[in-house]
Protein backbone atom coordinates (compact mmCIF):
# COMPACT_ATOMS: atom_id res chain seq x y z
CA UNK A 1 0.00 0.00 0.00
CA UNK A 2 1.52 2.88 -0.71
CA UNK A 3 -0.14 6.67 0.12
CA UNK A 4 -0.30 8.95 -1.98
CA UNK A 5 1.64 12.42 -1.82
CA UNK A 6 0.92 14.67 -4.98
CA UNK A 7 3.89 16.23 -6.83
CA UNK A 8 2.22 19.33 -8.25
CA UNK A 9 3.43 20.23 -11.90
CA UNK A 10 4.83 23.51 -12.60
CA UNK A 11 2.56 26.09 -13.97
CA UNK A 12 -1.03 23.36 -13.59
CA UNK A 13 -3.45 24.86 -11.88
CA UNK A 14 -4.24 23.14 -8.39
CA UNK A 15 -7.69 22.64 -7.18
CA UNK A 16 -7.58 22.11 -3.30
CA UNK A 17 -11.18 20.95 -3.43
CA UNK A 18 -10.45 18.33 -5.37
CA UNK A 19 -7.65 16.40 -4.52
CA UNK A 20 -8.48 14.40 -1.52
CA UNK A 21 -7.60 14.95 2.43
CA UNK A 22 -7.92 11.35 3.09
CA UNK A 23 -5.63 8.37 1.63
CA UNK A 24 -8.45 7.33 -0.95
CA UNK A 25 -8.55 3.58 -1.68
CA UNK A 26 -6.80 2.33 1.19
CA UNK A 27 -7.27 -0.74 3.03
CA UNK A 28 -4.88 -0.36 5.66
CA UNK A 29 -6.08 -0.29 9.44
CA UNK A 30 -4.18 2.40 11.75
CA UNK A 31 -2.72 -0.13 13.39
CA UNK A 32 -0.92 -1.56 10.01
CA UNK A 33 -0.11 2.04 9.03
CA UNK A 34 1.40 2.88 12.27
CA UNK A 35 3.47 -0.52 12.36
CA UNK A 36 4.26 0.71 8.71
CA UNK A 37 5.80 3.82 9.39
CA UNK A 38 8.16 1.95 12.03
CA UNK A 39 9.28 -0.69 9.97
CA UNK A 40 10.32 1.95 7.59
CA UNK A 41 12.30 4.08 10.01
CA UNK A 42 15.17 2.80 10.16
CA UNK A 43 15.55 3.30 6.75
CA UNK A 44 15.43 7.17 7.10
CA UNK A 45 17.81 6.86 9.71
CA UNK A 46 20.54 5.25 7.53
CA UNK A 47 20.20 7.20 4.69
CA UNK A 48 20.80 10.22 6.91
CA UNK A 49 23.84 9.03 8.51
CA UNK A 50 24.98 8.56 4.82
CA UNK A 51 23.66 11.98 3.90
CA UNK A 52 25.12 13.71 7.12
CA UNK A 53 28.80 11.57 5.81
CA UNK A 54 29.08 12.82 2.26
CA UNK A 55 28.67 16.22 3.55
CA UNK A 56 28.44 17.43 0.14
CA UNK A 57 24.63 18.68 -0.35
CA UNK A 58 22.76 20.24 2.07
CA UNK A 59 18.66 19.24 2.51
CA UNK A 60 15.56 22.13 3.72
CA UNK A 61 12.33 20.47 4.25
CA UNK A 62 9.47 23.03 4.25
CA UNK A 63 6.16 22.13 5.85
CA UNK A 64 2.99 24.00 5.56
CA UNK A 65 -0.70 23.84 6.48
CA UNK A 66 -4.04 25.44 7.37
CA UNK A 67 -4.08 25.61 11.43
CA UNK A 68 -4.70 22.40 12.84
CA UNK A 69 -3.03 21.39 9.75
CA UNK A 70 -0.63 18.53 11.99
CA UNK A 71 2.95 20.62 11.02
CA UNK A 72 4.12 20.17 14.61
CA UNK A 73 2.79 16.77 14.53
CA UNK A 74 4.37 15.48 11.17
CA UNK A 75 7.85 16.86 11.93
CA UNK A 76 7.78 14.87 15.26
CA UNK A 77 6.82 11.49 13.59
CA UNK A 78 9.32 11.93 10.95
CA UNK A 79 12.55 12.57 12.25
CA UNK A 80 11.78 11.26 15.52
CA UNK A 81 14.44 8.53 15.89
CA UNK A 82 16.96 10.43 13.35
CA UNK A 83 20.37 11.45 15.05
CA UNK A 84 19.06 14.90 16.51
CA UNK A 85 22.77 16.07 15.40
CA UNK A 86 22.07 16.26 11.70
CA UNK A 87 18.61 17.99 12.01
CA UNK A 88 17.71 21.40 12.89
CA UNK A 89 14.03 22.37 13.20
CA UNK A 90 12.93 25.79 12.87
CA UNK A 91 9.64 27.31 13.59
CA UNK A 92 9.23 30.74 11.80
CA UNK A 93 6.35 32.39 13.29
CA UNK A 94 5.40 36.53 12.54
CA UNK A 95 8.38 38.23 11.97
CA UNK A 96 9.49 40.57 14.75
CA UNK A 97 12.32 43.37 15.55
CA UNK A 98 15.18 42.61 13.78
CA UNK A 99 13.52 40.20 10.87
CA UNK A 100 10.61 43.05 9.74
CA UNK A 101 13.91 45.41 9.48
CA UNK A 102 15.28 43.13 7.14
CA UNK A 103 13.77 41.59 3.74
CA UNK A 104 11.77 38.78 4.05
CA UNK A 105 14.53 36.28 3.25
CA UNK A 106 17.03 37.16 5.15
CA UNK A 107 15.85 35.09 8.12
CA UNK A 108 15.33 32.16 6.06
CA UNK A 109 18.44 32.18 4.13
CA UNK A 110 20.29 32.09 7.84
CA UNK A 111 18.49 28.69 8.51
CA UNK A 112 19.30 26.75 5.14
CA UNK A 113 21.49 23.90 6.77
CA UNK A 114 25.00 23.65 5.76
CA UNK A 115 26.40 20.98 4.26
CA UNK A 116 25.33 17.45 5.41
CA UNK A 117 22.63 18.86 7.43
CA UNK A 118 18.97 18.29 7.14
CA UNK A 119 16.89 21.69 7.73
CA UNK A 120 13.49 21.38 8.74
CA UNK A 121 10.97 24.81 8.59
CA UNK A 122 8.10 24.64 9.92
CA UNK A 123 6.11 27.70 8.37
CA UNK A 124 8.42 29.23 5.79
CA UNK A 125 8.90 31.82 2.91
CA UNK A 126 5.58 31.16 1.86
CA UNK A 127 3.90 32.85 4.81
CA UNK A 128 4.93 36.00 2.91
CA UNK A 129 3.22 35.31 -0.04
CA UNK A 130 0.45 33.19 1.88
CA UNK A 131 -0.53 35.24 5.42
CA UNK A 132 0.40 38.68 4.00
CA UNK A 133 -1.42 38.43 1.11
CA UNK A 134 -4.76 36.90 2.62
CA UNK A 135 -4.55 39.12 6.04
CA UNK A 136 -3.98 42.21 3.55
CA UNK A 137 -0.50 42.83 5.12
CA UNK A 138 1.04 44.04 1.90
CA UNK A 139 -0.07 45.28 -1.30
CA UNK A 140 -0.64 42.92 -4.11
CA UNK A 141 2.32 43.98 -6.30
CA UNK A 142 4.71 43.16 -3.09
CA UNK A 143 3.35 39.38 -2.82
CA UNK A 144 3.13 38.78 -6.23
CA UNK A 145 6.76 40.14 -6.86
CA UNK A 146 7.70 37.28 -4.49
CA UNK A 147 6.50 34.54 -6.91
CA UNK A 148 9.63 34.92 -8.87
CA UNK A 149 12.11 35.53 -5.40
CA UNK A 150 11.09 32.30 -3.83
CA UNK A 151 12.14 30.42 -6.87
CA UNK A 152 15.12 32.09 -7.73
CA UNK A 153 16.17 31.70 -4.12
CA UNK A 154 15.51 27.77 -4.26
CA UNK A 155 16.98 27.71 -7.66
CA UNK A 156 20.54 29.16 -6.55
CA UNK A 157 20.24 26.42 -3.66
CA UNK A 158 20.30 24.08 -5.47
CA UNK A 159 22.54 24.75 -8.32
CA UNK A 160 24.70 25.28 -5.52
CA UNK A 161 24.09 21.58 -3.99
CA UNK A 162 21.22 21.92 -1.63
CA UNK A 163 17.90 20.20 -2.34
CA UNK A 164 14.13 21.86 -1.18
CA UNK A 165 11.12 19.47 -0.81
CA UNK A 166 8.30 21.45 0.66
CA UNK A 167 5.13 19.68 1.94
CA UNK A 168 1.72 20.93 2.21
CA UNK A 169 -0.25 19.09 4.65
CA UNK A 170 -3.66 19.31 3.66
CA UNK A 171 -6.50 18.71 5.68
CA UNK A 172 -10.14 19.29 5.17
CA UNK A 173 -12.83 22.07 6.82
CA UNK A 174 -14.53 19.93 8.88
CA UNK A 175 -11.29 18.28 9.97
CA UNK A 176 -10.20 21.76 11.20
CA UNK A 177 -13.25 22.04 13.01
CA UNK A 178 -12.84 18.95 14.72
CA UNK A 179 -9.49 19.70 16.17
CA UNK A 180 -9.89 23.09 16.85
CA UNK A 181 -12.95 21.70 19.24
CA UNK A 182 -10.36 19.42 20.64
CA UNK A 183 -8.16 21.82 21.48
CA UNK A 184 -10.60 24.19 23.22
CA UNK A 185 -11.90 21.04 25.36
CA UNK A 186 -8.75 19.77 26.56
CA UNK A 187 -6.77 21.85 28.99
CA UNK A 188 -3.38 20.35 28.15
CA UNK A 189 -3.74 21.65 24.77
CA UNK A 190 -5.30 25.42 25.58
CA UNK A 191 -1.57 26.58 25.14
CA UNK A 192 -1.77 25.64 21.66
CA UNK A 193 -5.18 27.44 21.33
CA UNK A 194 -5.00 31.22 19.61
CA UNK A 195 -7.69 33.31 19.05
CA UNK A 196 -5.82 34.42 15.61
CA UNK A 197 -6.71 30.31 14.66
CA UNK A 198 -10.26 31.56 14.33
CA UNK A 199 -10.00 34.48 12.31
CA UNK A 200 -8.10 32.55 10.08
CA UNK A 201 -10.43 29.99 9.58
CA UNK A 202 -13.22 32.39 8.38
CA UNK A 203 -10.45 32.94 5.71
CA UNK A 204 -10.64 29.52 4.99
CA UNK A 205 -11.28 29.75 1.36
CA UNK A 206 -8.68 32.89 0.60
CA UNK A 207 -6.24 31.17 2.08
CA UNK A 208 -6.96 27.55 0.01
CA UNK A 209 -6.92 30.00 -3.04
CA UNK A 210 -3.65 31.67 -1.80
CA UNK A 211 -1.86 27.89 -1.30
CA UNK A 212 -3.30 27.26 -4.77
CA UNK A 213 -1.85 29.92 -6.75
CA UNK A 214 1.88 28.74 -4.61
CA UNK A 215 1.63 25.52 -5.65
CA UNK A 216 1.16 26.95 -9.37
CA UNK A 217 3.65 29.85 -9.27
CA UNK A 218 5.66 27.91 -7.00
CA UNK A 219 6.34 24.37 -8.20
CA UNK A 220 9.68 24.46 -10.04
CA UNK A 221 11.33 21.04 -11.66
CA UNK A 222 14.21 21.76 -8.88
CA UNK A 223 11.38 22.44 -6.08
CA UNK A 224 8.01 21.23 -6.55
CA UNK A 225 5.20 21.34 -4.18
CA UNK A 226 3.87 18.06 -2.40
CA UNK A 227 0.43 17.85 -1.41
CA UNK A 228 0.10 15.47 1.36
CA UNK A 229 -3.63 14.29 2.35
CA UNK A 230 -3.78 14.68 6.26
CA UNK A 231 -7.05 14.19 7.65
CA UNK A 232 -5.56 10.80 9.30
CA UNK A 233 -2.35 11.61 11.02
CA UNK A 234 -1.29 7.79 10.87
CA UNK A 235 -1.58 7.89 7.14
CA UNK A 236 0.03 11.38 7.18
CA UNK A 237 2.75 9.82 8.83
CA UNK A 238 3.03 7.10 6.36
CA UNK A 239 2.80 8.98 3.22
CA UNK A 240 5.42 11.39 4.46
CA UNK A 241 7.88 8.81 5.94
CA UNK A 242 8.34 7.02 2.52
CA UNK A 243 8.01 9.96 0.64
CA UNK A 244 11.13 11.19 2.51
CA UNK A 245 12.87 7.83 2.65
CA UNK A 246 12.10 7.24 -1.75
CA UNK A 247 13.23 11.07 -1.98
CA UNK A 248 17.03 10.53 0.07
CA UNK A 249 17.29 7.35 -2.09
CA UNK A 250 16.97 9.08 -4.90
CA UNK A 251 19.93 11.19 -3.82
CA UNK A 252 21.63 8.11 -3.14
CA UNK A 253 24.33 9.83 -0.65
CA UNK A 254 27.76 8.11 -0.35
CA UNK A 255 30.33 8.80 1.94
CA UNK A 256 33.53 9.41 0.25
CA UNK A 257 36.73 7.51 0.49
CA UNK A 258 39.20 7.97 3.22
CA UNK A 259 41.66 10.28 2.79
CA UNK A 260 43.78 8.08 3.89
CA UNK A 261 45.41 4.38 2.97
CA UNK A 262 43.56 2.87 5.97
CA UNK A 263 45.04 -0.88 5.34
CA UNK A 264 48.60 0.47 6.41
CA UNK A 265 47.55 1.97 9.53
CA UNK A 266 47.98 -0.57 12.93
CA UNK A 267 46.03 0.13 16.05
CA UNK A 268 49.00 -0.34 18.82
CA UNK B 1 34.50 69.82 -11.93
CA UNK B 2 33.38 66.52 -11.54
CA UNK B 3 35.31 63.26 -12.08
CA UNK B 4 33.52 60.81 -13.84
CA UNK B 5 31.94 57.81 -12.89
CA UNK B 6 31.04 55.39 -15.22
CA UNK B 7 27.31 53.49 -14.79
CA UNK B 8 27.78 50.29 -16.84
CA UNK B 9 24.42 49.83 -19.14
CA UNK B 10 22.94 46.47 -18.73
CA UNK B 11 23.86 43.53 -21.18
CA UNK B 12 27.02 46.00 -22.89
CA UNK B 13 30.12 44.77 -23.55
CA UNK B 14 32.71 46.97 -21.28
CA UNK B 15 36.44 46.81 -22.40
CA UNK B 16 38.34 47.87 -19.06
CA UNK B 17 41.48 49.06 -21.21
CA UNK B 18 39.58 51.59 -22.74
CA UNK B 19 38.35 53.34 -19.63
CA UNK B 20 41.09 55.77 -18.33
CA UNK B 21 41.86 54.94 -14.43
CA UNK B 22 42.51 58.75 -13.98
CA UNK B 23 40.08 61.37 -14.18
CA UNK B 24 40.55 62.91 -17.53
CA UNK B 25 40.82 66.30 -18.61
CA UNK B 26 40.65 67.45 -14.62
CA UNK B 27 42.13 71.23 -14.34
CA UNK B 28 41.54 70.32 -10.08
CA UNK B 29 44.35 69.88 -7.67
CA UNK B 30 45.27 67.69 -5.17
CA UNK B 31 44.78 70.43 -3.02
CA UNK B 32 41.11 71.68 -4.31
CA UNK B 33 40.13 68.11 -5.07
CA UNK B 34 40.47 67.01 -1.46
CA UNK B 35 39.15 70.63 -0.42
CA UNK B 36 36.36 70.11 -2.81
CA UNK B 37 35.39 66.62 -1.12
CA UNK B 38 35.60 68.31 2.47
CA UNK B 39 33.07 70.88 1.60
CA UNK B 40 30.75 67.77 0.58
CA UNK B 41 31.43 65.67 3.63
CA UNK B 42 28.32 67.51 5.67
CA UNK B 43 26.06 66.70 3.02
CA UNK B 44 27.00 62.73 3.11
CA UNK B 45 26.34 63.19 6.89
CA UNK B 46 23.04 64.71 6.38
CA UNK B 47 22.20 62.97 3.63
CA UNK B 48 22.98 59.55 5.81
CA UNK B 49 21.22 61.16 9.14
CA UNK B 50 17.80 61.36 7.08
CA UNK B 51 18.15 57.78 5.93
CA UNK B 52 18.55 56.45 9.22
CA UNK B 53 15.55 58.43 10.55
CA UNK B 54 13.27 57.72 7.54
CA UNK B 55 13.70 53.72 8.40
CA UNK B 56 12.44 52.37 5.15
CA UNK B 57 15.07 51.45 3.19
CA UNK B 58 18.50 49.37 3.54
CA UNK B 59 21.69 50.44 1.37
CA UNK B 60 24.37 48.26 0.41
CA UNK B 61 27.78 49.47 -1.18
CA UNK B 62 30.05 46.85 -3.01
CA UNK B 63 33.58 47.54 -3.07
CA UNK B 64 35.80 45.22 -5.42
CA UNK B 65 38.87 46.06 -7.11
CA UNK B 66 42.48 44.50 -8.09
CA UNK B 67 45.11 44.44 -5.57
CA UNK B 68 46.10 47.79 -4.32
CA UNK B 69 42.82 49.10 -5.99
CA UNK B 70 41.89 51.31 -2.96
CA UNK B 71 38.91 49.78 -1.03
CA UNK B 72 40.55 49.98 2.24
CA UNK B 73 41.40 54.28 1.87
CA UNK B 74 38.09 54.64 -0.07
CA UNK B 75 35.80 53.14 2.14
CA UNK B 76 37.75 54.88 5.12
CA UNK B 77 37.77 58.44 3.32
CA UNK B 78 34.11 58.02 2.13
CA UNK B 79 32.09 57.06 5.75
CA UNK B 80 34.54 59.08 8.11
CA UNK B 81 32.65 61.39 9.78
CA UNK B 82 29.34 59.84 8.95
CA UNK B 83 27.40 58.30 12.26
CA UNK B 84 29.27 55.27 12.33
CA UNK B 85 25.69 53.52 14.19
CA UNK B 86 24.17 53.70 11.07
CA UNK B 87 27.13 52.12 8.73
CA UNK B 88 28.67 48.54 9.26
CA UNK B 89 31.50 47.84 7.15
CA UNK B 90 32.10 44.35 6.56
CA UNK B 91 35.04 42.80 4.95
CA UNK B 92 35.02 39.36 3.39
CA UNK B 93 37.94 37.36 3.29
CA UNK B 94 38.39 33.98 1.48
CA UNK B 95 35.07 31.69 2.84
CA UNK B 96 36.37 29.17 5.74
CA UNK B 97 34.28 26.87 7.52
CA UNK B 98 30.96 27.25 7.97
CA UNK B 99 30.70 29.64 5.15
CA UNK B 100 32.07 27.23 2.50
CA UNK B 101 29.60 24.93 4.07
CA UNK B 102 27.21 26.78 3.04
CA UNK B 103 25.62 28.45 -0.38
CA UNK B 104 27.99 31.03 -1.31
CA UNK B 105 25.18 33.96 -0.92
CA UNK B 106 24.40 32.98 3.01
CA UNK B 107 27.50 34.80 4.32
CA UNK B 108 26.43 38.16 2.01
CA UNK B 109 22.90 37.86 3.17
CA UNK B 110 23.63 37.89 6.88
CA UNK B 111 25.30 41.60 6.15
CA UNK B 112 22.29 43.49 4.27
CA UNK B 113 22.04 45.84 6.86
CA UNK B 114 18.56 46.82 8.37
CA UNK B 115 16.40 49.25 6.86
CA UNK B 116 17.96 52.55 8.06
CA UNK B 117 21.39 51.56 7.80
CA UNK B 118 24.21 51.42 5.40
CA UNK B 119 26.07 48.09 4.94
CA UNK B 120 29.38 48.82 3.00
CA UNK B 121 30.89 45.54 1.73
CA UNK B 122 34.28 45.31 1.12
CA UNK B 123 34.46 42.48 -1.11
CA UNK B 124 31.65 40.66 -2.06
CA UNK B 125 29.39 37.91 -3.36
CA UNK B 126 31.17 38.89 -6.97
CA UNK B 127 34.32 37.16 -5.96
CA UNK B 128 32.52 33.82 -6.01
CA UNK B 129 32.13 34.46 -9.77
CA UNK B 130 35.59 36.39 -10.43
CA UNK B 131 38.46 34.66 -7.87
CA UNK B 132 36.86 31.33 -8.43
CA UNK B 133 36.78 31.72 -12.28
CA UNK B 134 40.33 33.06 -12.63
CA UNK B 135 41.86 30.87 -9.93
CA UNK B 136 39.87 27.89 -11.27
CA UNK B 137 38.59 26.98 -7.89
CA UNK B 138 35.04 25.89 -9.57
CA UNK B 139 34.00 24.64 -12.82
CA UNK B 140 33.09 26.96 -15.24
CA UNK B 141 29.81 26.12 -15.72
CA UNK B 142 29.01 26.82 -11.80
CA UNK B 143 30.72 30.48 -12.00
CA UNK B 144 28.69 30.83 -15.28
CA UNK B 145 24.84 30.17 -13.22
CA UNK B 146 25.85 32.84 -10.58
CA UNK B 147 25.29 35.75 -12.87
CA UNK B 148 21.97 35.00 -12.71
CA UNK B 149 21.68 34.24 -8.88
CA UNK B 150 23.34 37.43 -7.86
CA UNK B 151 20.57 39.38 -10.46
CA UNK B 152 18.29 37.78 -8.72
CA UNK B 153 19.28 38.10 -5.11
CA UNK B 154 19.88 42.35 -5.68
CA UNK B 155 16.15 42.42 -7.55
CA UNK B 156 14.51 40.29 -4.39
CA UNK B 157 16.43 43.09 -2.22
CA UNK B 158 15.92 46.15 -4.72
CA UNK B 159 12.00 44.67 -4.54
CA UNK B 160 11.74 44.74 -1.16
CA UNK B 161 13.16 48.36 -0.25
CA UNK B 162 16.73 47.58 -0.69
CA UNK B 163 19.55 49.38 -2.80
CA UNK B 164 22.60 48.09 -3.86
CA UNK B 165 25.23 50.23 -5.33
CA UNK B 166 28.32 48.44 -6.92
CA UNK B 167 31.82 50.21 -7.37
CA UNK B 168 34.86 48.92 -9.07
CA UNK B 169 38.03 51.19 -8.17
CA UNK B 170 39.93 51.34 -11.44
CA UNK B 171 43.96 50.94 -11.28
CA UNK B 172 46.34 50.55 -14.33
CA UNK B 173 48.37 47.81 -14.35
CA UNK B 174 51.25 50.54 -13.56
CA UNK B 175 49.41 51.84 -10.53
CA UNK B 176 49.89 48.63 -9.02
CA UNK B 177 53.37 48.11 -9.44
CA UNK B 178 54.06 51.39 -7.79
CA UNK B 179 51.70 50.50 -4.58
CA UNK B 180 52.79 46.59 -4.61
CA UNK B 181 56.76 48.23 -4.57
CA UNK B 182 55.30 51.28 -1.61
CA UNK B 183 54.08 48.20 0.34
CA UNK B 184 57.22 46.28 0.11
CA UNK B 185 59.43 49.32 0.80
CA UNK B 186 57.64 50.63 3.62
CA UNK B 187 57.76 48.38 6.66
CA UNK B 188 54.93 50.12 7.79
CA UNK B 189 52.68 48.31 5.36
CA UNK B 190 54.29 45.14 5.67
CA UNK B 191 51.16 43.37 7.04
CA UNK B 192 49.26 44.54 3.84
CA UNK B 193 51.63 42.31 1.69
CA UNK B 194 50.31 38.88 1.05
CA UNK B 195 52.12 36.80 -1.48
CA UNK B 196 49.44 35.57 -2.61
CA UNK B 197 48.90 39.42 -4.20
CA UNK B 198 51.54 38.63 -6.93
CA UNK B 199 50.27 35.80 -7.88
CA UNK B 200 47.07 37.79 -8.89
CA UNK B 201 49.36 40.10 -10.15
CA UNK B 202 50.40 37.50 -12.72
CA UNK B 203 46.63 37.17 -13.46
CA UNK B 204 46.03 40.47 -14.41
CA UNK B 205 44.90 40.01 -18.03
CA UNK B 206 42.38 37.48 -17.16
CA UNK B 207 40.89 39.28 -13.83
CA UNK B 208 40.29 42.35 -15.96
CA UNK B 209 38.47 40.23 -18.05
CA UNK B 210 36.29 38.24 -15.63
CA UNK B 211 35.53 41.88 -14.54
CA UNK B 212 34.38 43.06 -18.06
CA UNK B 213 32.08 40.14 -18.19
CA UNK B 214 31.00 40.35 -14.72
CA UNK B 215 30.25 44.31 -15.53
CA UNK B 216 28.12 42.84 -18.55
CA UNK B 217 26.06 40.15 -17.25
CA UNK B 218 25.21 41.78 -13.88
CA UNK B 219 24.92 45.52 -14.83
CA UNK B 220 21.18 45.44 -13.99
CA UNK B 221 18.70 48.46 -14.56
CA UNK B 222 18.46 47.72 -10.61
CA UNK B 223 21.56 47.76 -9.55
CA UNK B 224 24.25 48.98 -12.64
CA UNK B 225 27.84 48.48 -11.89
CA UNK B 226 29.80 51.64 -11.84
CA UNK B 227 33.48 51.77 -12.62
CA UNK B 228 35.44 54.88 -10.38
CA UNK B 229 38.91 56.08 -11.82
CA UNK B 230 41.01 55.60 -9.08
CA UNK B 231 44.84 56.01 -9.96
CA UNK B 232 45.03 59.28 -7.96
CA UNK B 233 43.27 58.53 -4.52
CA UNK B 234 42.23 62.13 -3.98
CA UNK B 235 40.21 61.93 -7.22
CA UNK B 236 38.69 58.82 -6.40
CA UNK B 237 37.68 60.05 -3.17
CA UNK B 238 36.24 63.15 -4.78
CA UNK B 239 34.31 61.12 -7.10
CA UNK B 240 32.93 58.93 -4.60
CA UNK B 241 32.04 61.48 -2.72
CA UNK B 242 30.09 63.05 -5.30
CA UNK B 243 28.53 60.07 -6.40
CA UNK B 244 27.42 59.08 -3.40
CA UNK B 245 25.56 62.66 -2.28
CA UNK B 246 24.21 62.04 -5.68
CA UNK B 247 22.89 58.48 -5.44
CA UNK B 248 21.36 59.70 -1.67
CA UNK B 249 19.44 62.77 -2.65
CA UNK B 250 17.95 60.88 -5.66
CA UNK B 251 16.95 58.64 -3.18
CA UNK B 252 15.03 61.68 -1.49
CA UNK B 253 15.24 60.29 2.46
CA UNK B 254 12.39 61.83 4.13
CA UNK B 255 12.05 61.53 8.24
CA UNK B 256 8.41 60.07 9.25
CA UNK B 257 6.37 62.65 10.65
CA UNK B 258 5.75 62.00 14.47
CA UNK B 259 3.43 59.88 15.83
CA UNK B 260 2.24 62.12 18.01
CA UNK B 261 0.31 65.68 18.06
CA UNK B 262 3.70 67.42 19.49
CA UNK B 263 2.11 71.01 19.60
CA UNK B 264 -0.27 69.59 22.24
CA UNK B 265 3.24 68.35 24.64
CA UNK B 266 4.51 70.55 27.69
CA UNK B 267 7.71 70.12 29.02
CA UNK B 268 7.42 70.86 32.51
Amino acid sequence: MKTKVIVCEPGKKVRLDRIPTDAEGSSTSKEEGTALTEMIRPRLRDLQERFYAEGRRGLVVVFQAMDTGGKDGAVRNLFTGVDPAGVDVTGFKSPTGAELAHDYLWRLHQKVPSRGKIGVWNRSHYEDILAVRVRRLVPEEVWKRRFGHVNDFERMLTDEGFVVVKYFLHISHDTQKRRLEERLADPSKHWKFDPSDLEDRELWTEYQHAYEDVFEKCSTSWAPWRIVPADRKWARNLALMQDMVEILEGLDPRPPASKFDLSKITIR
